[in-house]
């Protein structure tokens, strides 16, 4: 096996995100040592019991102490308390990154209170189920996943290099962008396929009883999809939809707009704007295929026999 | 192998859903002839190449005489006209049904036109791929599906047995309601996703070029499986929205009105509003995962070695 990356990890939050970086980095050989950090007792319990890490302790400053790479694995709306809790005892020439699914308010929050002798990289491993918590976590979550990273102007190059390794010897496709571009792709491909799925599945829960158990019954007509998308964690996304206030709204009035049109021929029995619309949809479909983002099997083996553990898209 | 259920069976239309149904009524030796019907003489010929049936013909009526079963497999659309080409020469005591998505409309274009000898129920078989034509079908699609049956008040019981019979032996589970509960159902748990899943990969597609490539790249993030939903027949799915307009339109505006709260959460910063709207939402996940409508596995085998031909739940 290759040489580690890092000697001491600090993974500042263990949930789905966390512990199956602490199982790839494991897997993979990537560290000598992982501290685990929680705010839960109950929790870093538990993260002890599944021997997710070295050390194990509820204050971030201890975990962050001495680590050459920590990794910020909390929603977003809590990025700002960890960079204070641990900015006085971070090690000069340490990485400090995230895995927050919004950038530019993780940057906001955390790079004014970061030491100059340290080497801020924010990432975003794009990677999810619908699943929380450290029981969640799972090596392989990562492989062919991408992981963006959104480094700050003049942030070291090394550093970045150094944390693109670690995350390409755990699977994952690495590209770099800025904080703000990150922010405004998410918003259409993940954070309003999400508001949306929320929404639905919300609207269906307010119907009738018995339409609501048929709704239950009958969900393999394509709501399925939707109730999969809206199990992920609330708080996690509450934390999105507040951090990236600006382009979610900004795309969520594209979204009304376009519903509208929509709307608007099926009430007026417009079906030559219907067909187009349902028409023009398919090229972005055959894209996505072509780029092999995912294949064209009808129901991806959605099948009693399938049981893969296969990264998987759904949170974040 | 039993008995077959019927003689001769028509296919009014043979695309995704009547190919299927050819190739499960062959595979379990349910009928002892098919006759294929369809417009294009491009799409008879292949229905001829891949033997889906016994016979071929351009001609609604010459398939539909002497049949026992006459299942209509066409957009909801072009029910009348076809209700008109069968009429005359329909064999009294036969069962005519259809395959489509809404049902009151098919009630209204069909019933008028039958003789009162032959038995009419409606049926919808809730199961689907975003693959359509007669290359697309196979003998597995309706395994463990719902196909729900609307026959009229005052059907014979017996005709509305032997066709339950027919989707039984199959593998479908039926169940039997009302046209317009049925297209209320459908209208949450199948139109109005589809129609959103449509809005937002158009929404998407109007982006910027530099960021419509990205939404491809980073698919993985929730888009995907919207995408997949908007990939389905343009034809079949405008006149699904033509002919259930009012349930559609009903449950849109509660959509968008739910929706325009979610919208005001997040413009005002109200947390507490998102984290309890996103945590409702995973009750009816539970009650999906519960009746074995979906499995819990994260990504349900969507991995490369996953390649089952399950019965699938994209289309309609």
């Amino acid at each position: 096996m290759a040489e580690p990356v890092f000697g001491k990890l600090a993974l500042i939050g263990i949930g789905l995100i966390g512990s199956s970086i602490a199982h790839a980095a494991r897997k993979n050989g990537l560290v000598r040592e992982i501290a685990v950090q929680t705010r839960s007792q109950k929790t870093l319990d538990r993260a002890a019991e599944l021997k997710l890490g070295d050390s194990y302790t509820l204050d971030p400053a201890e975990a962050a102490k001495d680590a050459d790479l920590v990794i910020v694995c909390v929603p977003v709306g809590a990025s700002e308390e960890v960079a204070k809790a641990i900015a006085p005892v971070l090690k000069p020439g340490a990485i400090v990154s995230d895995v927050g699914s919004v950038k530019m308010s993780v940057v906001r929050q955390m790079a004014g209170h970061l030491p100059a002798n340290v080497h801020f990289v924010p990432a975003h491993p794009i990677a999810g189920t619908e699943h929380s918590g450290p029981d969640a976590g799972f090596a392989e979550l990562f492989e062919n996943r991408w992981c963006i990273l959104t480094p700050p102007d003049g942030t070291d190059k090394t550093a970045v290099d150094r944390l693109a390794e670690f995350w390409t010897r755990i699977g994952a496709k690495v590209e770099v962008m800025s904080a703000e571009h990150h922010d405004l792709v998410l918003a259409i491909t993940s954070h309003i396929p999400h508001l949306i799925a929320y929404n639905i599945v919300g609207t269906a829960a307010d119907m009738e009883e018995n339409v609501r158990q048929e709704v239950i019954k009958f969900s393999a007509s394509g709501f399925r999809d939707f109730t999969r998308i809206a199990a992920s964690d609330p708080t996690m996304w509450r934390d999105i939809f507040l951090h990236n206030r600006e382009a979610v709204l900004e795309m969520l009035g594209r979204f009304s707009e376009d519903l509208t049109v929509l709307q608007r021929a099926i009430r007026n029995g417009d079906g030559d704007k219907l067909f187009d619309a349902f028409t023009r949809t398919r090229a972005i479909r055959r894209g996505i295929i072509e780029v092999g983002q995912d294949t064209a099997v009808p129901d991806f083996g959605r099948t009693p026999a399938a049981k893969g553990h296969g990264g998987t898209d759904t949170a974040e």
